[in-house]
């Protein structure tokens, strides 16, 4: 029987623990390492090693900072009088991306879902309470907003643990003079009428707008 | 705007460089791995750094091997008059798998390919020659082998490069008194007829066997 060589045979079982990678694609993965040039091998080795160099979460919102705050907290630029609530970092990116909001965040880092075992203390919620309420009691608002009043922006996904978790936010946050809203739902950009699902459609009427 | 800390960066471009693995996947990899416990990055960041340790190319057959000559081409219990050509160290892995040969291999770690700069040179073609010269001339197939006549599988991949390989293999070992045997092509096991390609069926029509 041929036998691979043990530190192949321990990489091929590592690279097998990432999340959509099999036994067949990390052999694959093992084998175009071993010749690719440039020693990716060792590039990709210590930049997994170094990952956590420097890595924190921010203070305020939870995003990956640098420091203890991250560069969006820190940016006096951005609307300080409104905070987009989202599950993970990757979100942030996602709405960074747009260029189109340049309010705040908060990252609650995963949603409700009892059946994995994730509650509220799991998740940043009690945190977003603590900062609200901070921000209204020390006047974190500048003045030169264009409103006083905090607008918090559920921008959890749109399945049953995200709209679980938003309507649970929506709870925990009733007490507080704040403006709660919710992205818009509906068809998708390029979507066609045809093939879009009953309830995306029938939230798609729902949430129809005037011209 | 929102920044990625450096090291994270750094780690979403390295993994971006697998083959398969797009930015989009490289970043969800490495979110997974900020949150994956029992710090799966340092594992698989250390496998990385000693995959190549202890890890050579079998003299004789080109696989890998932990020593000079690898656990197939040491196994005094192979049929030495067999030699199964293969493409890569994973085709080898593949084969062993069915547990239905028990002959030797020979890597030739890729295939001829104009287009993509892979001439006969880069492949362990002339290799292979000279193996089958030493065989001969030392006779090292042992006499109380079923048959002293050398036998070579060509079993590259069923696609023009592999087969352009294959005929290149048939003219250099020309000369050279060997059985140059080619896998079998038909219906693969599982197949519908309807859904088969033509040339797949033309070709499990020609290699059609008597019951």
């Amino acid at each position: 029987m041929f036998h691979l060589p043990k530190s192949i045979e321990i990489l091929i079982t590592e690279l097998a623990k990432l999340p959509g990678v099999g036994p067949k694609t990390a052999s694959r993965l093992t084998f175009y390492l071993l010749r690719a040039g440039e020693n990716l091998n060792e590039s990709l080795g210590r930049a997994l090693l170094n990952m956590k160099e420097g890595v924190s979460f921010c203070h305020e919102c939870f995003s990956l900072a640098e420091n203890q705050i991250c560069s969006v907290c820190s940016d006096s630029k951005r609307e300080k009088n409104l905070i987009c609530v989202v599950e993970e970092v990757l979100d942030v990116l996602a709405i960074e991306e747009t260029h189109a909001y340049k309010g705040l965040y908060h990252v609650l880092h995963g949603a409700l879902s009892p059946l994995d075992g994730i509650g509220p203390s799991n998740l940043k919620i009690i945190e977003l309470r603590h900062r609200i309420e901070k921000i209204q009691k020390e006047k974190l608002i500048p003045e030169e907003s264009e409103t006083q009043n905090l607008e918090i922006i559920l921008a959890t996904n749109a399945n049953v643990e995200g709209e679980a978790t938003a309507n649970y936010i929506v709870q925990i946050l009733g007490s507080l003079n704040v403006k709660i809203t919710r992205l818009a739902r509906g068809m998708p950009t390029g979507g066609d009428l045809e093939y879009i699902d009953s309830l995306t459609l029938q939230r798609a009427m729902e949430g129809r707008r005037e011209y």
